[in-house]
C-alpha cells in the first residue's frame, strides 16, 4: 500500500498570526479538502478577532525566491493569491510564475485571485496604486477572481475610469460580473454576496426579470443550502419574502453564464477569514478535476457549513471553523512496523481481561500437565455445545456476507469447526467418553451466555460487528497456543512441560501451523474491515465493548471449567 | 447544538513555502490533531525538499506584535517555538510571554521548546551566539525541550563548557537528556533518536544494564509499534538482533524517570520536517490534557504513521503525511440552512429515479382523479401484502434496536401500519372488495421482490442500513402527500382536483398532519444516525445503493399498479 500524492494547491498571500484567515486559513481548508498546501508569504500581519494591528511587508525579492524554490521542486496544480501588499509584490509574482512556465513551454496553472484590498476590519491591505498592477498583470493570468463588493466597485472604476456605478443590489451583481468578466480579458468572476443586501423578494424579482427578458439559458438561479426539487419534506419552515439572502454571482466568460447561488443569511460574527477560505476551497476542487461552476457550487457550501459550525474564539469577527469537512480516524492507518492497528486496538482496550483470558489457570495447568482431567473432560463437553452455537454463527456470517470470498472463507470455517468437533469426539473416545455422554451433557450456564450472545449479537448488527465477536475466541486460542509453546521452548526450567504432558496435542493443535494460520487470516480480515471501513467513534466503541464482552465470556468459560460448574 | 472550541496551540517558528516543516507542518498537525492553530512567524524560508535556499529574518519587534495581538485576544494552552533565527528573537519572546502572563498574575502556559538549529540539509537556521539566550531566557520557561542528537551534543558542550562528550550510543542518549534535564532548571528533555544508530543488540543489553544496576523504577523501555503484552499473534517477522532501531529517549525532571520509545528503523526520504511535527503533535496531546509520557508517546505513534503512511512529492526530502489521522466526512454537518444533509444526500444520489417515484403518473392521475378503478384496487391490494412484510421489517428492527426509544419508536411504527392496513379494509369494503378477496389476491412480483428485499437487508446489515431501506417508503409517500396538496392550492387552473376526485382521502392522508409528523419522525432519525455514526465512504456507498435499490422498486410498484401486473 504506497499513498497517493494528493493535489498540490499553493496560496500566495498574507499571514494571520491569529490562524483564521491568510496562508493560515488557506492551510487549513487545503487539510480540510485533502489537498497538499505549499505557501509562499507576501507579508506579515501582527492579527486578531479585533483586527489588524500592524503590517510587515515581504521584499518583492524574497516573494519570488519562495516561489521559485516551490516551483522547482513542486509539481503545483493550482494558484491562489490573496493580499499581495503592493504593486511590486504582484509585478513579482506575475512576471515570476509567468516567466517559470514559458521557459518550460508550459501554461500557468488555474489560478484563482481573491483581489484583497481592505480588510473586513477596514485595514488596507493592498496599497491604491497597486490595484491597477492587478488588473494590468495578474488578472491576465487568472482563470477566476473573486472580489467582494468593495472590491468590485473598486474593480469597475478602474475598468469605467469613473466611479458613478456601485453595486448595491443582486441585479447589480449579475451585471457587474459580466461587465468585469469581459473587460478583464474574459476571465471568470465570482462577486461574493456578503455585504450585498438580498432579500427572497427581490430575488423572486429577479426571477420574474430573467423570464421576462427570457434570459433562462443565460442566468441561473441556485437555491443551494435550501432543498432541492421534489425535496418538500425537507422544508420545515416557511419562506417570507422579507426573508434576507446572501447571493453569490458567478459570471463564466467562456460560456457567458451567470449562476446566483442564494441562501439564508446566518447572523454571525464568525466571518473573519471567510474570503480566503472560499477562493482556498475553490482552489481544491478545482485541482480535484470539477468545473468552474461545481467548485463554486462546493466552495460555497463548505465555506457556509464552516461558518455555522463555528466555534466562540477571540472577542471580534472569530474564525470559521476549517475542519467541519473531516472526522478524526478511530483506528490508525497500517504501517510495515505497526500492521495489525485495529487487532491491536481491540487487545488493549481489554488488556487486563485479556490477560486473565490467555494466561488463565487452566491454561498454566495445561501448560504444566497438572490440570485435573475432571476439568478438561468437562471442558471439552462444553467447547462441544459451544461450539455449535460458533458454527451457527459462522451460518449467520455467510448469511450477512456481500461477495463469495466472503461466503467461501465463513464456510471454510464452519467445515473446521465441523473438524474440531470430530477431534472431540475421537479425543472423548480415548478418554472413554461415549458419544451419547457427550451430547447429552447438560449445557452450563456459561456455554450457553457465550453461544447466546454470538448470536445476539449476529441478529443485532452487521457482519463486521458479528467477525469481532467471533474474533475473539479464535485470537485467544491462538494467542494461548503461541504463548505455551514459547514457554516450552525455554529448555530444561520451562514451567510448560510437554515431555509426558496429557494435554500436549491439545497445546500443539492451537500452537500448529494449520490452527495459527486461521489466526492469520482472522486477523487479516479484522484488519481489512478497519481500513476499507473506516468506523466512526461510536461504531469503534461498539465493536470494543463486543470485544470486552466476548474476552470476559471466554474467562468465565474456563473459570467454569475450573470449577466443573 | 453548539460546536465547542478546540484546545489552542501556538507556534512561534519559522515559515517553509513548500509546506513540509516549519509553521506549515505545525499548523497540519495541529488540524489533523483537533486543534486550532495560530502562529507568530519569526523568519521566511525559500524552502523545498532539497533544501533551504535562502532565509529572510523578521524583526524581532514584529515578532513581539505577533505575539501580543494573539495573546491579546485568544487563550493559548500550549505554546510551541521551532526555528528563532537569532538571540534577538528568542529574547523578545521569552520577554513577550513572561511579562503578558506575569502582568495578568497568571504563569506561562505550557511550551514545548525544538531548539532547532540547523536543518536536515545542513542550513543553519540559528546563529551560533544565540544557542546561550535560548538556554538562559527560554529554556526556564520550557515544559520539554526536544534536541535532535546534534542538537543536544551543542546544549550539552555549553552545558559542561567544553564538547568532549558526544551520544553515539543509546546509553549516552540517556545519560544526556537526564544531563540537560539536570543542567536547564528541572526541565523535559526528549532527545530524538533519528540520527542517533541503534540495534535490538544494543537495546537488549542497555535492558541487562537496567536490571543489574537495579534502575528499573528510573528506566522503562517501551517498545511502541511492536506488538504489546500477550500479542504473541501480531508479531509476524522474527526480530534480528542486527535490526536497526530509532530511539527517542524521554526524561522526566519531575519524577525522574526517563522512557525509551524503541521503534523499527524505517528506511525512506520522508523525513522532511519530522520534529517540528513531532514537536508541534506533543503540543496539542498536552492541549488535550494528557500527561507528557502520554503526550510523547502518542506523538511519536502519530509522526511514525505519518512518515510511513508519506506519498511522493518533490526530489528531496519529502514531508510526512500529516493527515493520515482524519478521514473525510461524507456527510457535512448539519446547520441551521441546511439541516438535513443525509436525507437531501440520498435523495440527491438518485435524484431522477426520486423524480420518477414521487411524481410517477399514477400519481398524476390520483391528483387528477382520472386513475382508473381498476389500477388502484389492483394498487390496495397489493399495498396490502407489501404492508405486511413492512410490519416484518420493523420488527426486525426492533430486534436489533439498542435502546427503549429505539425499540418504541419502531413499535409504534408497526401499530400505524397495523391501522393502515384496517383502513385498507374498510376502504375496500367501500369499494365492493371483500376482505376474503384481499387476503387471496395473488402477490405480484414487484410486491415481493420490494418486501423481501426490506427482509434481505435486515438480515444482512445492521439497524441502520434497514433505517435507510425503510425510509424510501416513508419519506417518498409523505414527498407524493406534500406535492398533491401544494399543487392542488394553486388555485382554479391547478391540476390537482380535490373536489370530486374519488381519491381525494388518499391524498389528504398522505398530504395530512398525521402522516406528515410520521414522516418528520423519520428523518430526525435518519439525521441522528449520520451525526452520531457518521459513515465512512463504503458504508455511505452501500446506504445510497440500498436507497437507491428501494427507490426504483417503489417506482415499480406504481409501474405494476398502472399496468395491472
Amino acid at each position: 500500500m504506497t499513498t497517493s500524492t494528493p493535489p498540490i494547491v499553493s496560496t500566495i498571500a498574507g499571514s494571520d498570526s491569529s490562524g483564521g484567515a491568510g496562508i493560515q486559513a488557506d492551510l487549513k481548508t487545503f487539510a480540510a479538502l485533502n489537498c497538499y498546501g505549499t505557501s509562499i508569504i507576501t507579508a506579515l500581519t501582527a492579527q486578531n478577532t479585533t483586527g489588524v494591528q500592524d503590517v510587515s511587508p515581504v521584499s518583492p525579492e524574497f516573494v519570488k525566491k519562495q516561489i521559485e524554490s516551490v516551483l522547482s521542486d513542486i509539481q503545483v496544480s493550482v494558484f491562489k493569491t490573496g493580499m499581495l501588499h503592493d504593486a511590486a509584490v504582484i509585478h513579482e509574482v506575475a512576471s515570476t510564475l509567468k516567466s517559470f512556465y514559458n521557459s518550460r513551454n508550459d501554461t500557468v496553472p488555474p489560478l484563482i485571485v481573491d483581489p484583497v484590498c481592505v480588510s473586513t476590519s477596514g485595514h488596507t491591505l493592498l496599497q491604491e496604486d497597486a490595484v491597477q498592477t492587478l488588473i494590468d498583470e495578474l488578472f491576465p493570468l487568472a482563470t477566476l477572481i473573486t472580489p467582494n463588493k468593495a472590491e468590485a466597485d473598486l474593480l469597475l472604476s478602474k475598468a469605467r475610469g469613473h466611479d458613478r456605478y456601485k453595486i448595491s443590489t443582486i441585479i447589480d451583481s449579475q451585471a457587474v460580473a459580466m461587465d468585469l468578466g469581459r473587460s478583464f480579458g474574459s476571465t471568470n468572476v465570482l462577486i461574493k454576496g456578503g455585504h450585498i443586501s438580498a432579500t427572497v423578494r427581490e430575488l423572486e424579482r429577479f426571477k420574474e426579470l430573467i423570464v421576462k427578458g427570457n434570459f433562462q439559458k443565460r442566468i441561473n438561479v441556485e437555491w443551494d443550502a435550501i432543498p432541492g426539487q421534489n425535496m418538500e419534506i425537507l422544508r420545515r419552515n416557511e419562506i417570507d419574502l422579507d426573508d434576507e439572502l446572501v447571493v453569490d454571482v458567478l459570471y463564466e466568460a467562456q460560456s457567458n453564464l451567470t449562476t446566483l447561488f442564494a441562501r439564508p443569511r446566518i447572523h454571525t460574527t464568525s466571518t473573519h477569514g471567510t474570503g480566503c477560505t472560499l477562493s482556498a476551497a475553490i482552489a481544491c476542487y478545482i485541482a480535484q478535476g470539477f468545473t468552474m461552476l461545481e467548485s463554486v457550487r462546493l466552495a460555497i457550501a463548505y465555506t457556509q457549513t464552516g461558518i455555522e459550525n463555528a466555534f466562540p474564539l477571540g472577542h471580534g469577527h472569530g474564525p470559521l471553523n476549517h475542519l467541519h469537512s473531516v472526522q478524526q480516524r478511530q483506528v490508525p492507518l497500517p504501517t510495515s512496523s505497526n500492521p495489525y492497528p485495529f487487532t491491536k486496538a481491540l487487545i488493549a482496550s481489554h488488556a487486563d481481561l485479556w490477560k486473565e483470558y490467555v494466561e488463565h489457570s487452566f491454561v498454566r495447568q495445561v501448560g504444566e500437565g497438572t490440570l485435573r482431567e475432571e476439568c478438561f473432560v468437562h471442558f471439552i463437553k462444553q467447547d462441544y455445545h459451544y461450539l455449535k452455537y460458533y458454527a451457527r454463527a459462522y451460518g449467520l456470517l455467510v448469511a450477512k456476507s456481500h461477495s463469495f470470498d466472503a461466503i467461501q472463507t465463513a464456510t471454510q470455517t464452519i467445515l473446521n469447526i465441523l473438524n474440531e468437533v470430530k477431534m472431540h469426539k475421537s479425543f472423548c473416545e480415548e478418554w472413554g467418553i461415549s458419544n451419547e455422554q457427550l451430547e447429552t451433557a447438560p449445557e452450563s450456564p456459561a456455554t450457553m451466555a457465550y453461544g447466546s450472545y454470538l448470536l445476539n449479537v449476529g441478529l443485532q448488527g452487521d457482519g463486521a460487528k458479528l467477525l469481532v465477536a467471533l474474533a475473539a475466541c479464535l485470537l485467544g486460542y491462538g494467542e494461548v497456543g503461541l504463548w505455551l509453546i514459547s514457554e516450552a521452548s525455554k529448555g530444561k526450567d520451562a514451567w510448560v512441560k510437554m515431555e509426558g504432558n496429557k494435554y500436549r496435542k491439545w497445546i500443539e493443535d492451537y500452537g500448529g501451523e494449520s490452527y495459527q494460520s486461521a489466526v492469520k487470516t482472522g486477523i487479516d480480515i479484522l484488519e481489512t474491515i478497519a481500513r476499507e471501513d473506516p468506523p466512526s467513534q461510536k461504531r469503534f466503541d461498539e465493536w470494543k465493548e463486543v470485544w470486552g464482552m466476548c474476552t470476559k465470556l471466554e474467562r468465565n468459560f474456563w473459570d467454569m471449567a475450573l470449577e466443573l460448574s
